[in-house]
């Protein structure tokens, strides 16, 4: 099979991760007998720096013309306490997840028992923990009317949701719960919020065209605690933007591997694979980031790309490498730690 | 002393709970030579039942006309899953918090040495965790314009923040963290909400009055992060009425002693005073549910009143009731579990 495939690497330990992953897939490639065409193009604080847009026309032209997009992580410390910046990263981030039609981010949380004693959370409480977030990533608050009225002294946001754009998110839901555990959490603030109002008699009536899935409804301030107390009672989880955002970046600590969480954002078409950790500037170019998150995502792109061996094969050389030690400082013992690189050239060659 | 205090027990659990918190504060009145008169009202599913409004205007002149309000809790399950019923007893939580002004909701989470080991997280994770945070109440997308369009197929919610809200709560975190460490953490989302641009830009040029506060700016989504992994790291935490929401519910999981922590609504004038813990129906009625979390409410009521002894006096008898396993079954050992009135009963008496 011949694969078009967008190299999106942005910024800060973005390019040395991306780096590891197209190793791995072009491993992969050699042994299943595909060939990968990979297109890099610009995105981030890179892609200001170098024509002023942090996702320029000629980005989203490559990945429109790929079968999917490998991204690694954007933004710049230099953006960071001048949120007023007339161009940020960020906005590349959002403009690219609404051109692209990526309304769903798959956020999974999972456990490796080899890295399970690095959880926060007590073994009892995190084991077994296999989660999965689908987040919507191209509405509400996000990408709402906002602006300033009274010279400047009262701002706003708006969260617009429509009944479309909930059922669609909803679908994928109930969809990979009918693949899964059957159960269905739908994530709101129907007490307080219109929108979430919506969401949620969206979401009941959707409810009979799936019988075998028991669907619940909980209030994002109630998840956020169970999240902590019981992350494993829970299975797919739905929720809206900003909800999203928050949830599942508390989900991504949990599990202790934070830095081996990959991600999906999908759509109609099109798919994009990052890990979920930023651009951790200050690690930049030292060549000790962990890699594994990229590639784990890279899996995930496999997957979807209707090549589940190929995600396997990956999957199964990443738990080879975390047993045999085979980490970046972040997961080893002290000073056992590998170079980034030599990570993804082990698991390159022991695919 | 004189005090009038508005006994708000309202729904589930409340009254219980509240009449254990009554038995302490007389007990604290005895002993330092005051003389409380309480003046109950109907809140909640309770006031519903009763005159069809969870916080009636009968109700409000008793708030307003005391020096402080304690409550219970409210909330009912046959609301639960009926999100569009016409009257809610939320509803009357949102109208009261408006109606008295009580735009800081204060949320302690601390640890209690005794309780420490119950908590989710890893005794190295929480040991020393003492932050407040600073949830604004009375503004944000809790109280903005919502509605439908397009036949109900679009719900909207709108944030508004005006520059005054954002400062009167900022001012109460400077004036707190100028009490403890020195620590304020703002809250946000700034790289993607104006609202939190404004909150932000607010709080920086409030900074030069509190040279000696050290503030930070972190996103929602990193603090749910961090809150899970060093929670001790915080000290006071500023934030939008919605993230405050998430966040202190969060939060309050992390010590292992969530039915302990108590919250405080304060504003211009009057103060309100509730366990953070909801109605929790299933246990009404049945003598078992923790009330040292109004207990301990009951003790930032006196804080606030300008009568710390009395405070502490509180503090050091629940202490006491810790330390002598002299608690209701959530915290006992098997089958050692007290009943909710034995233990108000033993706190008043050895107060
Ligand atoms: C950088 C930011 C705009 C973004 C978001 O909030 O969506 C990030 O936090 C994420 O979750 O991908
Ligand atoms: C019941 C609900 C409206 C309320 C809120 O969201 O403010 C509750 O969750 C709280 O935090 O007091």
């Amino acid at each position: 099979m011949e694969l078009t495939i967008a190299l999106l690497a942005g910024d800060g330990i973005g390019p040395e991760v991306i780096q590891q992953a197209v190793k791995v897939c072009d491993a992969v490639a050699t042994k299943f007998n595909h060939q990968i065409h990979w297109k890099p193009a610009l995105t981030g604080a890179a892609a200001i720096d170098a024509v002023g847009d942090p996702y320029p026309d000629s980005t989203h032209d490559i990945c429109v013309n790929s079968d999917a997009v490998l991204f690694g992580a954007i933004g710049h410390p230099r953006f960071d306490n001048d949120p007023s910046a007339k161009v940020r990263p960020e906005q590349g981030l959002l403009k690219m997840r609404q051109k692209l039609g990526l309304f769903a981010n798959v956020r999974p949380t999972f456990t490796f028992e080899s890295l399970i004693d690095r959880s926060p959370l007590k073994r009892e409480r995190i084991e077994g923990t296999d989660l999965v977030f689908l987040r919507e990533l191209t509405g509400g608050i996000y990408f709402g009317k906002r602006g300033r009225e009274d010279n400047g002294d009262t701002a706003y946001d708006t969260c617009t949701y429509t009944r479309m754009e909930v059922k669609r998110l909803a679908k994928k839901g109930f969809e990979l719960a009918m693949k899964r555990s059957k159960k269905l959490c739908c994530v709101d603030k129907a007490n307080v919020l219109e929108s979430s109002r919506l969401w949620r008699e969206t979401v009941q009536a959707m409810e009979k065209d799936y019988p075998e899935v028991e669907v619940s409804y909980e209030f994002v301030d109630a998840v956020a605690m169970r999240l902590v107390q019981w992350p494993n009672s829970y299975d797919v989880l739905i929720t809206e933007n900003l909800f999203g955002d928050i949830l599942t970046d508390e989900a991504s600590v949990i599990s202790g591997s934070m830095g081996l969480m990959p991600s999906a954002s999908i759509g109609e078409s099109i798919g994009l694979y990052e890990p979920i950790h930023g651009s951790y500037p200050q690690a930049a170019g030292k060549d000790i980031a962990n890699p594994l998150a990229t590639v784990l995502s890279a899996a995930m792109m496999f997957d979807d790309l209707g090549l589940p061996d190929e995600a396997n094969a990956i999957r199964m050389v990443v738990n080879k490498s975390l047993a045999e030690g085979m980490v970046t400082e972040d997961l080893a013992d002290k000073n056992k730690g590998r170079k980034t690189s030599e990570v993804g050239n082990w698991l390159a060659k022991n695919l």
